[in-house]
Order: C-alpha cells, then sequence, then structure tokens
C-alpha cells in the first residue's frame, strides 16, 4: 500500500532531505522508523532534495507498507519515534495514495518561500529562521529586478555548479516580494528547480535592493548564462519548502 | 549619562534575565559588555524579570556611563559582542533618557503575548517558540472564562508561591485571545504582573478551551483564592514580553 506523507522539518543542525554518512538527514529520520513498521528496508521519495540548513513546511514523499494502516497511525507511528528522538522532523498528514502517485514524477508545482529579516539589529528569536541583511533593502527595485526572471529560460548563471538536471533550462511562474513587518518575504513557483536556483536568485535581488546592481543588471546576468555574474548563494537558513502541488 | 535600551532576546538555553551563578542570563551578557564599556561594574536595570525559557520582544532596561556616547555606537558595541559571543540577546535600540527615567519604576503598562500551537502535529520549525497543544481548544469558550479575569482583583489563585510582590492585587486591563493560523495568541496587558501570572492564567484557560473546565469556573477559581483550584502553568517557552510602555 502506497501512502503520501506531508512533512515539516527545520533544517538547522541537519544535513538536508538526502541520506549521508557524515550526519543526520531527513530521510535517515523517516526511513529508520519506516524499517521498524515494514521489517524490512524501503526507500521514502521525496518531491526533492533540500540542502543542509534549509527548511519545509510541506514537504512531500511517498511510502509503501507491507499492509495496510489507518493513516492516522501512521502519522502517529512515525511523530511518536521523531519526538522520541528529539527529531526536527514531524509527520502533519498522511493519506492512501494511488499506486500510480510518485511524489517527485507526480508533482506539478513546487513553490518555496525566502525570509529576509532587514533591519538594523540581529534577531536571537529568529536567528537560523531568516537570512538577517542589515542594510537598508528596496522591495520595489527588487521587483523590477524579478521581473527579468519570470517566464521559460536558461538559468545556468543562477545554477550551482553540482546541479545534476540535465537541461539548464527552466520557467519560472512567479516571484512575489513582500514586506512583512521586517521581513522581506519572497515567493517562488515553478514546475520544478535548479539546485541552488532559488537562493542564487535571491542573493541576485539583494544586491539589486541594496544598491550594488540595478534591475536591469539581472536581465545581463540572466542572458550571460554564467553562473560568476550573478549574486553569491543567499543562506540556507532562510530558504523553506512552502508547498507542492499534484 | 542615562540611557534606554530595548532588547530582544531568546529564552532557550538561558536561565531568564537576572544573574544566576548556575548559567547564562540575559542581564549576565549585558552587564559584562557593559564593564567593557563602562571600565567598572555598574548594575543594568530591567522593566522586569523574566524566567527561564520565557522570550522578549521589547524588553527595556536603562544602563549609566561614565561619559556620553552616541546612542549608535552604544547599541553596535553591545550586538557586536554579543554576535562574538553567539548569545541569544540583541540590543534593538538606543536612546538618552533623563536621568529621572527607571526603566522598572517609571513603566507604565507591560504586555505580554503566548502563542499556542495548536494542531495534532508538533512543529521542529516553531520548536522552543510555541506551546504545542494537539488537542483543539475553543476560542470563544476561553474568550468567555478570560472576561472574568479583567479588572482589578486579588489573583492569588494565579500567583507562584515564589512570587515576590507585596500585594495580589493586580488590574488587569486586557486580555484578547486570536486565532492566527494554526496558532492561537493570547495578548495580556497591565500595569504589572505578578510571578507566573500569566503562564498560570493561559495554562488555566487552556483547561477551558480543551473542556476541563467552563468559562464560570475561572470565576471561581479567582474568588477561591488559592493556587491549587487554578490549572498547571503554562510551559515557558510560549510567552513572550511584548512590550512595556512608559
Amino acid at each position: 500500500m502506497r501512502y503520501k506523507l506531508i512533512i515539516e522539518y527545520d533544517g538547522t543542525g541537519i544535513l538536508g532531505w538526502q541520506r549521508q554518512l557524515d550526519g543526520p538527514s531527513v530521510q535517515q529520520y523517516l526511513e529508520d522508523i519506516l524499517d521498524k513498521i515494514n521489517g524490512e528496508h524501503r526507500e521514502i521519495i521525496s518531491a526533492g532534495r533540500t540542502d543542509a540548513g534549509v527548511h519545509a513546511l510541506k514537504q512531500v514523499a511517498h511510502i509503501d507498507l507491507n499492509r495496510t494502516m489507518e493513516p492516522w497511525k501512521i502519522r502517529e507511528a512515525f511523530n511518536g519515534n521523531l519526538l522520541a528522538q528529539n527529531a526536527p522532523v514531524s509527520v502533519l498528514e498522511v493519506e492512501a495514495a494511488d499506486d500510480k502517485f510518485h511524489a517527485r514524477f507526480s508533482a506539478r508545482k513546487r513553490s518555496y518561500i525566502y525570509r529576509i529579516l532587514n533591519r538594523r539589529a540581529p534577531s536571537p528569536v529568529l536567528k537560523n529562521k531568516v537570512w538577517w541583511v542589515p542594510v537598508p533593502l528596496n522591495v520595489s527595485l527588487m521587483r523590477k529586478g524579478a521581473e527579468h526572471l519570470i517566464g521559460h529560460h536558461d538559468f545556468t548563471s543562477f545554477r550551482a555548479a553540482a546541479c545534476q538536471a540535465k537541461s539548464p533550462l527552466k520557467t519560472l511562474d512567479k516571484i512575489e516580494i513582500t514586506p512583512d513587518g521586517e521581513e522581506i518575504v519572497f515567493y517562488v513557483e515553478a514546475r520544478s528547480f535548479l539546485h541552488h536556483q532559488v537562493r542564487n536568485i535571491v542573493g541576485t535581488l539583494k544586491m539589486v535592493g541594496d544598491g550594488h546592481l540595478s534591475p536591469n543588471d539581472v536581465k545581463k546576468i540572466l542572458d550571460a548564462k554564467d553562473r560568476k555574474t550573478a549574486g553569491p548563494t543567499a543562506p540556507a537558513c532562510g530558504l523553506y519548502l512552502y508547498n507542492v502541488e499534484y
């Protein structure tokens, strides 16, 4: 029986989604519990990997169980074990899924938010939850710069060297930049993203916001198809996988 | 020269505002830096103490410096040292204050918020920032119960055994209970509070919300003037000193 899981996690102090030899990962926490439930090893498949330090509010994954279980019992089995281990992972919902449902390949849309705290003083309460940028950022300039990125483009300039995607061509459906108190929140939406694409976009738009680049420079950077022309990768701690739609 | 400081801190892993022998406190972090600036020990006075685990968004304190300094330089001196120590404390604002200004005695109003996360699954992202209550809480019943607490009362039933206040009589100006997504946020306002008063009120209203008490039981508990009749003290991690007015 296949089940769809909706998962929240805090990326601080773990090595991201994917299992690693040198430290804890979301995959490892969840598969260790899945092994107990199934009595044999089975892989958990997520909509996408996230890097060390990146959070998820609604990551989606699927699992296959040897037997039928009530979805709420699966959720409680995971959360009971996760709490006992003090793991920074929580299973929000479980539902029975069709055999054809695949958390990665069936996904039609993925969205992320990126939170910048834009004020002079750092915030202990928001530590590891936002990127603290003490210099004032101009939201309307960043919005103008972002407009150049909407649509179907070659995103080579915003792609990590380690990116394993076959093609740098992606369609970015939406970038919304919204002030929220002392924060500036980026919301981005696409069918799929290149490795580091969101963080490289935010790192570049931040340079537009603080005046180091003009909005039109974003178009030049996109056209250059050269990672070295864009801004630095924004820190992982501000990024949240927000939702996955099927 | 006297200066007024506005301070944010995360109470997780520290022993609260007041200096203790057995671990870090906000007072100790700030006074150690103040000693460097002044070259001799001077006490920092806050609007009020907060317990271990309790956060502050806008705690207010005053300090006396041997010399005049530009307020922004004082803020940067504190924050540079606090960041270097990885202290969970940040100085948001500094302004020159009158010699008659006293952070504790001049305060006219203090407000706190208390955040409950009310959903079945725990939240790793909000860990130590909210009280996770998995059973559904009825907000309108809690509001009805809270109405009995507004005004001038003997709050003995909501007072910690260790409370050092001379009198249990306090005037509670406001309790607002507001759903916010999956959270329920309590906002309380008074000239001053007894020790644990807010957490004991929230712990009792939570029992109204989950049906263990009726709204009218809150009146009976208040009238009993007996701590044993009220609910348990809500956890420190959900409480934030929100603001102090002068």
